[in-house]
């Protein structure tokens, strides 16, 4: 067998600093499991920029689709905030998930035992959560044409971007969601605005047809948007797998994710459709972003990119003992009390980005 | 000076129930305190459809548009949730909110004392919370044309939504925010999707501009929704206003509203242009919806809906001592310990929503 493509794209801010400690890890597995990867490594979003004038070059694009996985950092910063919109960082990582083909963005919203007291809620409302947001990422309003800035006749402007769904997008997205709630609890719920936006009728409809089509086994529920994000505060733990729009994703997951506590610690993976051999595009990233305000100082949480880099392993290359020892030695860092300063609790250590990542390799 | 004419319109579920606390308040304003108003009441939601066919006939539109404000309970359920689009119970406040310009939707976040344990999150987050949230009411994804739901040659559908901000949309909801904050802490947060929804350009744009011509006095900062998600849960009190579009504004004060505990307490105001006397079109209702599962049991909660009168007795009919009073009423009534379900807490007295709406009228 030949070794497996990785293209890693650490991007800007923190993913630089972050991604640094996933190469430790690739190098360990290297050296003692002898495990070799195919390794590539390019620039996204404003490092893009500052070299090709974009922030997706043509060739780092066609790295990506030839890659088995892609891992990727965080994009953005205040040094871009000004560019034209279709040169911002972002447009980079819409364009790689766009043209890869990735629908499906897995969220878990995950609690550590160790690191319960960090989350803002009680402590019973979080404790051992475990729940699973997928978020449609290819279509609805961030995609929807037609789109853009108009100057009308009188000077004024008129700013449009469009929500709209297919059928097949609907379905496709939907039986991710129903083939992960088997794996779990076999609950889905499906969240829209049914009672306002007709775009998210047919969203619901279809979620209907399917589950009596092809996931009878699954139980469905529906909830409204604004509901769901109540309902994420007053109560998490009555979810399983939630599934819906671009949009609502957005939003949601990261409320979801704060809930925990332990945003610096989320992993997150997107997906595209299976091939003949059941395998998917796919490319893995921390839920958290690229935190211009703390970046190059050595303080960023490296586990959310490592626990990533894990997910990757499982899901992409099949190597799920490999996958377990990183899950496992990320947790027992954590129970020995290391913490980088966004987790910092009383009583623990300290730590900076590189000392967490060296404890990781220690510890596996 | 003739009675000001008020329009009450309980719709459904416990929107009934709560608003019958709210006429022992006016029953005493007219015994203690010599206060009539010019007093009628409609239907609207699915209890307007079940009498007339339409979640909002027409003479209930025009009682409402003839009315100085109008007080509303909450609509839908589960009765209506297989009519066509069209009829829904929510089509009607959708259309009494459009009809009657009401563009400026209020949506205080405010934590009771008494309440602090009631909410998920630790006391420390969210004791002394009062925060405003101001939400677009009548344009964005709600009102965007086109939309709709349409079958594509091949059988497939297509679902349509559009999200449209005009110059002019955004200066006038932008303004009564900077107006807000000029009574409270001088800091507006704009939230948009300004890396990705162009429409959300605009409004940043336009934000950015107004500040600068008519109210340089000020703050203002922008936050992407995504994160405004997360930093609601993860420090709420860093925000004075937050200004964002109509869905936006949804699901933010919905997540909002559940971080106080207080769901069942918080009132709203939607409001419209100002005439030339400086009077606004007037709509209040509480944020809560209408709870279909304990309607018709007296459990619901009714200060929500006794706070949203105090709310228009104060901004619509300058009656500032009267709102005071019942505002201290229900401050007092808590204090002493009587609690509905919904706020329920070890060690106070559980009573039911007429026991509640005759103690704030003792307390009076
Ligand atoms: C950076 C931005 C374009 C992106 C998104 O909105 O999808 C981010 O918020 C995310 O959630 O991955
Ligand atoms: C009932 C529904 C149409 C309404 C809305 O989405 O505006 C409600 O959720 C609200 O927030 O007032």
């Amino acid at each position: 067998m030949s070794a497996k493509k990785l293209l890693i794209l650490p991007g800007d801010g923190i993913g630089v600093e972050v991604m640094a400690q996933v190469r430790r890890i690739i190098d360990w597995l290297g050296k003692r499991r002898k495990i070799e990867f195919d390794l590539s490594e390019g620039l996204i979003g404003g490092s893009a920029y500052d070299v090709h004038g974009t922030p997706l070059a043509d060739e780092t694009l066609a790295d990506a689709l030839a890659a088995d996985a892609v891992l990727l950092g965080a994009v953005g910063g205040p040094k871009w905030d000004n560019l034209p919109f279709d040169k911002k960082p972002e447009r980079g990582l819409l364009k790689i998930r766009k043209e890869m083909g990735l629908f499906a963005n897995l969220r878990p919203a995950t609690v550590f035992d160790a690191l319960v007291d960090a989350s803002t809620l009680k402590p019973e409302i979080v404790a051992g959560l475990d729940i699973m947001i997928l978020r449609e990422l290819t279509g609805g309003l961030y995609f929807g044409q037609p789109r853009g800035i108009e100057t009308l006749p009188d000077g004024s402007r008129r700013g449009v971007n469009t929500l709209v769904y297919t059928t097949e997008e609907v379905r496709r997205i939907g039986r991710v969601a129903f083939e992960l709630a088997r794996k779990r609890n076999k609950r889905v719920c499906s969240v829209d605005k049914a009672n306002v936006l007709e775009c998210t009728v047919l969203w619901r409809e279809e979620m209907v047809k399917l589950q009596r089509e092809e996931f009878p086994d699954v139980e469905l529920s529906h909830m409204y948007v604004d509901n769901a994000a109540m309902q994420l505060v007053r109560n998490p733990k009555q979810f399983d797998v939630m599934v819906t729009e671009n949009t609502f994703g957005d939003i949601l997951s990261d409320c979801a994710a704060m809930l925990t506590g332990s945003l610096g610690m989320l992993p997150s993976a997107s997906l595209g459709a299976a091939d003949e051999n059941g395998r998917r595009r796919a490319l893995y990233e921390p839920v958290h972003g690229s935190a211009p305000d703390i970046a190059g100082k050595d303080i960023a949480n490296p586990l959310a990119t490592i626990l990533s880099f894990a997910m990757c392993l499982r899901y992409s290359f099949d190597m799920e003992a490999e996958a377990d020892l990183i899950e496992t030695a990320v947790k027992t860092v954590l129970k020995g009390g290391l913490r980088t300063g966004d987790i910092m609790q009383p009583g623990k250590a300290k730590v900076s980005t590189t000392v967490m990542g060296e404890a990781v390799v220690r510890e596996l």
